[in-house]
């Protein structure tokens, strides 16, 4: 099997195709450079061609002709994801579904749409619509696709609430597209959505998604300072308890990152301030000030629909989620960060230790998330990086106290994960993609079935850097 | 202090004064007759005279008045309480608010409406509106209003995702008129509110009500048969524990309850039948089914959108909460019932252990419950009543394993309760009521602050039977 990609390329020549050669790099690239590590490894990587195809039956053109030519098609939403998930490792296509933005259908609870709308838009279309929005979305909201989402992300904002995308019940529908010699359109419900969400596009492509939706209100968005760590900690966590107060998003900063690395909320904090970011149903505002004044160690600093900041901050989950990890990084280029799983009941404690471990090379970013029914953390730790060497010896510490890392240093989904194959997910590959042209070197389990995970795996067939 | 009540009475006569005995009986009497301990003890009590304003202006005359000759008041919603809330054990008037019943404002997750309104005609409005419905209900749902049930109730159907009506952010104002000379209006909200919610009355007349929305979908009605109750008891908890399932209702029956007492369940069902009822909303149907097909112990016997039953059993939440002691009362009229509190994170032993050492003349009936953001239950178990030692042993059962009891046995706020005087409640009454004319002998803190609780309390002013 050699690639013939300029013969694609020629073939697919009436559809919108990409020529300049700036552009083709700037769509091969996504935000892995967030990872010292992976920007060690991915910055060459670029595709031969980019197409953006207009509808189901482009995109079943683009996937025949390329599977004909044995020319691998790797998918971009909008190219926001921090793994490299949407890296042509082995270059040849880069499929961009922007065009692909239709919202088709929404009704109470639930909307029908194409995979390349960007959240924001989505939100926009189903709240003008019926006062609607999707549970939960990546922090992200603002630049990426839905499709991207389902494909690339696992959760985010509004997760506090309705748990991971993975959960029962957060995707209804999706309609996939095969590469095959005559590519197939399925459609999967239940059981059969794990086959292909989060699976970074390797083994279908999702050309419209159904969704359950939650009321929009005006989220009022907040933030609260304590002087103790665990004091910030434990007040998300019990407000998040709260089953009469809604709330949207509960993210927790150490100090010093609110004062070091949050531009516009600097001049009203100091370098001792412990951060509670907050989105709270505007009619749980008083369930909410109630709760708060239970707690004078927590003082509320700004709340978006009644302050007096010069500047105003914009919308707080975008101070939240990965946005946490960006502001830190344009301050300070050495930071990096760790995944990880604090789980119920253990959750305070483990944090507690590691925070007493590493401190302040390591700082807590905590996000409200439930599991299972529970309020627990995921952290986003924010980590100054000095060596590959010290980050694993970091990882290691996390994983021996029972802290579950999710390594964002590594752009195949076993590494990502759990370090084990999904079956379903390797099983549904080789239906669906057996000359394994979809977003080649992203799964393992298809490239080398007996890797043990000792090392970092490396790609075999990755583009060579120049 | 010698009530006048012929005096009231006459001043009164402009308004809407019932004069029928019959009538006046009628509007004197609740549900307390489901337990036989009320029955033997409140079955001959009846008001003097029964009054319905049509506005704030008509409650504020009507106390004015009753203060001014002493003479008591007791307000009635829709009298569908079952401690005895709304007996008059004094005689005198009975408020009765059925034509304070206008629905005011409803905006995005919220709504202001007067206290006589009936949760269904309430519910509707919201619905016509802007899709959206109260939070959580009284089965009584048909029947009762919605004063009655912030004034008398605890929770109910949506009390499996939002917690109880006592939780901060489900009630969100109050406003109330207080009976002394020149009665007053106050507006309740936050930590206020504990004041007069589930307070009977006793120390405030709510006359306008602010609470949270949400969205209101078609529910869908479901049965589900185990053979094994523990495992109708574990399919309710983790479906409630499914973050991605939104759900209103989960209720489980231990075996024969289904068949013994729901008649037209009973076709379908065995007498060595366990039944879980479910309310799913439609856009979770393909999520549910997903975690159903996951528990092959659990069979799906009905659901409302598509189902070849005889004849409809109606909605599935008529079946749950106190709607399942109407049922088995109705078959068998020895029946009664207790409620118990099964706390999280015991709640499966405790039920396993009650139920093996009380079952079958205590059959499990649980309700899914949130409780400070756990999943956990609400006992309303059916107890084949012999006599009042016997229900006191079975108490004194509960309460030695560790599983509290609130006694439905009893008509006052402090032995349905937690059996302590609530400060907040009495101080309210102190100021507002300061001749104790409110819904007389219903709290014991106000009677005789030295009560020790050792047995039944019995109001010494009550009626004395003919
Ligand atoms: C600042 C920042 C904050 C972030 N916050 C979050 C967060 O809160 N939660 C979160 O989950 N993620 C987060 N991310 C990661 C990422 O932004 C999100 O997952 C985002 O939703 C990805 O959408 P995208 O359109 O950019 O997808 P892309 O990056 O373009 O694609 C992601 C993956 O999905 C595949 N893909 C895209 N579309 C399809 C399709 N239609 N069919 C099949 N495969 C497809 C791609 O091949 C790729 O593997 C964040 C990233 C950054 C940089
Ligand atoms: C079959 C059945 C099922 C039930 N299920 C539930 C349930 O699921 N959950 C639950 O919580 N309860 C339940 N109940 C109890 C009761 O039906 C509810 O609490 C109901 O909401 C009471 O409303 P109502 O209008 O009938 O009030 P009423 O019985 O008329 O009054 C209740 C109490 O509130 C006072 N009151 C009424 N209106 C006002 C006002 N405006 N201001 C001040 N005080 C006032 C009355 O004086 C009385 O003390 C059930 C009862 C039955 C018989």
């Amino acid at each position: 099997m050699r690639p013939n990609v300029q013969a694609a390329k020629d073939a697919l020549a009436h559809l919108d195709i990409e020529t300049s050669d700036a552009a083709i790099r700037a769509k091969s690239r996504d935000f892995f450079w967030y990872s010292p590590v992976l920007k060690d490894r991915l910055d060459h990587i670029e595709a031969d061609f980019v197409v953006s195809p207009k509808s189901e039956a482009e995109v079943i053109e683009v996937l025949r002709t390329c599977y004909e030519h044995d020319c691998p098609v790797t998918t971009r939403g909008a190219g926001t994801g921090n793994y490299g998930q949407a890296m042509p490792l082995a270059g040849g296509c880069v499929m961009h579904l922007q065009r692909m933005n239709a919202v088709k259908k929404i009704a109470p609870g639930r909307v029908v749409t194409e995979p390349g709308v960007l959240l924001k838009d989505l939100d926009a279309a189903c709240k003008e619509h019926s006062g609607q929005e999707i549970r939960m979305f990546s922090s992200t909201w603002a630049t990426a696709t839905i499709g991207g989402f389902i494909a690339g992300g696992s959760g985010g904002v509004g997760s506090c609430t309705w748990g991971s995308l993975r959960d029962l019940g957060n995707i209804i529908r999706l309609r996939v597209v095969t590469m095959e010699a005559e590519p197939r359109v399925v459609e999967f419900r239940g059981e059969e959505l794990a086959r292909v969400s989060h699976a970074y596009g390797t083994n279908g492509i999702i050309t419209e998604i159904e969704m359950p939706l939650a009321p929009a209100y005006d989220w009022v968005g907040m933030f609260i300072e304590t002087d103790d760590f665990m004091d910030a900690a434990r007040f998300a966590e019990e407000l998040a308890n709260e089953d009469g107060i809604l709330i949207k998003l509960a993210t927790v900063f150490e100090a010093p990152v609110a004062h070091d690395y949050f531009q516009r909320v600097k001049p009203y904090v100091s370098p001792g301030s412990n951060l509670v970011g907050l989105m709270v149903a505007p009619h749980s505002m008083d369930g909410f000030l109630t709760f708060l004044g239970r707690r004078p160690e927590a003082k509320l600093i700004y709340r978006s629909d009644d302050h007096a900041w010069a500047r105003d901050p914009g919308p707080v989950f975008e101070y939240g989620w990965n946005h946490t990890t960006l502001r830190a990084l344009k301050v300070d280029p050495s930071i990096t960060y760790l995944q990880v799983r604090y789980g119920f009941p253990e959750h305070l404690n483990l944090i507690e230790r590691m925070r007493n471990e590493l401190s302040p090379e390591v700082l807590q970013h905590l996000e409200v998330l439930r599991e299972n029914g529970k309020v627990m953390f995921a952290g986003l730790s924010l980590v100054k990086f000095t060596s590959e060497e010290r980050l694993d010896e970091i990882v290691r510490l996390h994983e021996e106290a029972g802290a579950m890392i999710f390594n964002p240093h590594r752009y195949t989904l076993e590494e990502g994960g759990r370090q084990s194959v999904d079956d379903r997910q390797l099983a549904f590959k080789r239906e669906a993609d057996p000359k394994g042209l979809l977003n080649p070197g992203k799964m393992i389990a298809w490239d080398d079935p007996d890797w043990d995970y000792k090392a970092m795996y490396a790609y075999p067939k990755m583009q060579a850097a120049e």
